[in-house]
């Protein structure tokens, strides 16, 4: 699981801060979350091979989470993308991109499927074998969800020791990935468990942004390996937080300890601010494990 | 005069370069010609004051002339701007801005204004005192217009040795700046021309970017000062101008020499060639006074 910050600054995009969009790996899928201006360019500036997207999830239509989406869809067009996409987000949003295209008169030539959001109960937007992924409501000045990724548990690992002491014979050794039973020619059954160990436990993304601090959400976010969490303010600005529909540092520090979170990950600063230092101190006073998101910035979860 | 190149490639924006936009101050406007994704921070990045930008012009709406506009509209209501903002660009603009502003419930809080234009033939779109400013209908894959910026005529110069010696009392100095003749108390007409001299002449300047070669447009264009005109291809790939709706680089030297124009900037590159000067080299086989247009660059005409 490997998460690539495009951009992770409140508002506007500047000289030297993007505003959000990232990139998660996880299980071989590339997954676009969210689509700030510039978000295309800053696909190419990080080297991620960005045709491989197939799914892009937009949290909410504010301009600094949306306006590249138009512009990274009418790319793919003119590099010939052949291969799907789905966007998933607030209903509106297909209105707003195709009548762009429309204008345009470039209509894509690649089949372009929008899934209109509009629940305020968590939704299932995708699932296969390996990877699931659902909405988490969020409250902000207009309608925003966040987005849970979960992989799916994987395969069980075979007690090699075990399995050879038993010469098992290897033909049996996917069925015994699988959970099954061995059965032996004398008719002894050996527990699968004794033949093989539990696989890594699966791990899971949360992002949360644009939102206020809503522990209701809690229930959702438990044992969540990672959770991005907004931060726009620090306690200087704390009483801006709930008006405008953001959280602080500490908040955030709240939602991951409280979440049991194994990591907390801070983005969507104001850029009022001068050091990134400043959300992460303030988070750390409630929960240990703090991350600052920053451009350009990889977190490789893979060991996790 | 001076015109800031802040994107001159066509297609999609990339990492080292920009989609169409260009800032052109002529006596004292600021004006905005197009506006691709990236542009406000592009105006930034070459530190223009663009809260001084009252009129935006918008060529056509295929996205790397468009696609930046609506976060620059945002972002000058972050910016809590309060001076209002035309826009001119095609039908069709202000449902496809109105719109996304409405998505993200995100009104101006400053005078906005759009015209909208489906005229093919040229229209006035500004004027007052010091400048006009008309359209140059293009011919693209859709609709397109130019934009033709005009200098008015100034006062005409004293010619100080001639009044010093007529005694000219300094109360009527306006008046012939004006171009008044001088009565003296003995009756005796001082015709104008004798006390002073011509201003400069006043210049324009032209912007045609997308369109096919498109002599028609010549009479409009006589005699202006500098010519910006696209050259998306070079000789090599002649055949793509006419069906994609671009120029080569001799087309837009043949232009430039046909409307006697002064200067010929070529812009709205293809990516595909890796050097510029190829693209100066192919217009000068027909016209002298070429330069190319680069992200970034600034080509100063005040001393034209």
């Amino acid at each position: 699981m490997k998460l690539t910050i495009l951009g992770c600054y409140a508002a506007t995009p500047r000289t030297f801060t993007n505003p959000t969009s990232q990139v998660l790996e996880i299980r071989n899928h590339l997954f676009l979350i969210d689509c700030g201006e510039g978000t295309q360019v800053e696909l190419r500036r990080n080297k991620v091979k960005f045709s491989k997207i197939k799914h892009i999830f937009i949290s909410h239509l504010h301009g600094d989470h949306f306006y590249g989406l138009v512009g990274l869809i009418s790319t793919f067009r003119l590099l010939n993308r052949e291969k799907e996409l789905h966007v998933y987000g607030p209903k509106g949003i297909k209105k707003a991109i195709t009548l762009q295209l429309k204008l345009a008169n470039s209509w894509t030539n690649y089949p372009l499927y929008f899934h209109e959001l509009e629940s305020k109960e968590s939704q299932l937007l995708f699932e296969d074998e390996k990877v699931s992924v659902e909405t988490i409501p969020l409250k902000h000045r207009i309608y925003a969800n966040g987005f849970l990724f979960k992989e799916k548990p994987g395969e069980r690992k075979l007690n090699m020791s075990a399995v050879l002491k038993r010469k098992i014979d290897v033909v049996y050794y996917k069925k015994l990935k699988r959970g099954m039973d061995m059965t032996l020619e004398d008719g002894t059954v050996i527990p699968n468990e004794e033949l093989t160990l539990d696989p890594k436990p699966p791990r899971s993304y949360a992002f949360c942004s644009d939102t206020i601090y809503k522990p209701d959400n809690l229930p959702q976010l438990q044992g969540v390996t990672v959770l991005y969490h907004e931060s726009t303010f620090l306690e200087a600005h704390a009483k801006l937080a709930l008006p405008t529909g953001h959280s602080t540092a500490i908040e955030a520090g709240k939602m991951a300890r409280d979440a049991g979170a194994q990591h907390l990950i801070l983005g969507h600063y104001s850029t009022r601010y001068p050091d990134l230092t400043l959300f992460a101190n303030e988070a750390k006073t409630v929960f240990d494990n703090v991350l600052t998101a920053d451009d350009g910035k990889v977190f490789d979860f893979s060991e996790d």
